[in-house]
């Protein structure tokens, strides 16, 4: 049996509902986190749970419990589904109301759900020592994608789109023609003089928890970082290319829009930084 | 007692609920259509039925309901509700599945959602009669407009900034400093010699069926239309502003970020139009 946490209690997760008037529902007028799961703990915790301060805060959605509160029923939501690998997915909106843009006139309660699921770490690991390929497709996304709302369609499509090409993922290019970040992770190449390129966490980007840690790891690898946009020509010449994100850490990318980056294998630098993170979580 | 149409059955609305891992819940992959609804009929039925197949065609949503079994569900939930004037509210979504940017591998079955309520149109005649007050925004929204999906984030804020600033609806202001249209309606101006001006109907804004409809009606006022960008600036020099929307028709505008528009009063063609599509639905 799978179970769900939705406003206050566990349900099946089969039988696990919103009211059809709700934000989340009708306006996108939610945020959500993601945690991954190792061991039975969640990583970068801290950090999770800082960002989703903000992306309530950001919006003013009410924070509908501590973080006490938060860790006690993502506990019991690991143990009631069994699961030590896997992730933890957290969604809060505005709460159910009468149709209407604007915020509520009365104050609504925010609704939250909490789901888990096992996630195959071993495949992740596969992808990550074949290395990806990705797509470039137009960013189509809002003025804020530093907010981590459900405000998704554009990177379902983009992601879609990927798909269809044959690729694991889609790099977001911008009107002055750089890369923002992919449909669902933070993108990042290497010079040819070794130093990590990434594009500044401004508001045409996720502020990624694992683009963070990989800023620590770096230090530990004496690595150095460039926090610059950069455009699909220079990923193609680059050393090495890779991308970023909760669930799948650090992944290699070994070709941009059919191109081959270098000799087409996972770079060594980005192997590194995967295994460093995952030592250091 | 309230009811709502929820995949292929009547619901107590209070009881009217989707599943957590609903797509538009989790993603916005989903479009809506609002119709008003005066004396029982449909205004605009034509042209809401056909956007919302374009909107689907668009998202590659597979249209769940033929028209004809649309057109009785709404009249079975217009009979339930007691509504003769109102609107009814369609959203459609691509339906539930694990979480997936990317759409779900195996085919899902569309979540269908119909509600329906009543409105005080006494009381946008009176808004109409003593005219609104719009600000301007930045524009955040993402490049495909065009399609009428709850990918609406971006105008809740909107509306709510407008509101907060003690006006009725935000005007949205692109990178070129151009007024798209309205967070919810379509925006219009008219000049001095008495020409209509509204945006073309590109991928940044909302065809609006009322909008449509206002081309229809300026032909029997014998108006003209000029279909390009406007600026605040120019909008606030001109001698109307008016927005367009189906549940609003046509209202005047007789502010714009607190700048007085011509006397202050809602202006005569505006009005001419606003009773000109009344009088031809």
């Amino acid at each position: 049996m799978r179970y769900a946490y939705v406003n206050g209690r566990f349900h099946r997760h089969s039988e696990a509902a919103i009211h059809i008037e709700d934000r989340g529902f009708q306006f996108a007028d939610a945020v959500y986190e993601v945690w991954s799961v190792r061991n039975g703990q969640l990583l970068d915790a801290d950090g999770h749970f800082q960002r989703l301060q903000r992306s309530l805060g950001e919006l003013r959605i009410p924070s509908p419990r501590t973080r006490a509160a938060l860790e006690q029923i993502i506990a019991e939501l690991l143990r009631r589904n069994r699961v030590r690998n896997g992730l933890v997915y957290l969604q809060v909106s505005r709460g159910q109301a009468r149709r209407d843009h604007a915020f509520p006139r009365t104050a609504t309660t925010p609704t939250i759900v909490l789901t888990c699921k096992r996630l195959d770490f071993a495949a992740a690991d596969a992808r990550a020592e074949a290395g990806i390929a990705v797509i470039t497709v137009p960013d189509q996304r809002w003025a804020r994608c530093d907010i981590k709302t459900v405000n998704l369609l554009p990177n379902v499509l983009a992601k879609q789109a990927a798909q269809e090409a044959g690729a694991t993922e889609a790099w977001l290019v911008d009107a002055d023609g750089h890369v923002t970040e992919g449909s669902s992770t933070n993108a990042w190449i290497v010079t040819k003089a070794g130093k990590l390129v990434t594009r500044p966490a401004d508001n045409h980007i996720l502020h990624g928890i694992t683009r963070a840690r990989i800023f620590q790891c770096s230090q530990l690898l004496d690595l150095e970082i460039e926090e610059r946009p950069f455009t699909p020509a220079e990923a193609c010449d680059a050393r090495e290319a890779f991308l970023t994100s909760a669930t799948s850490f650090v992944t290699p990318v070994v070709s941009i829009d059919h191109h081959t980056i270098a000799n087409g294998r996972p770079g060594s630098l980005a192997t590194a930084l995967r295994q460093a993170y995952l030592d250091q979580s």
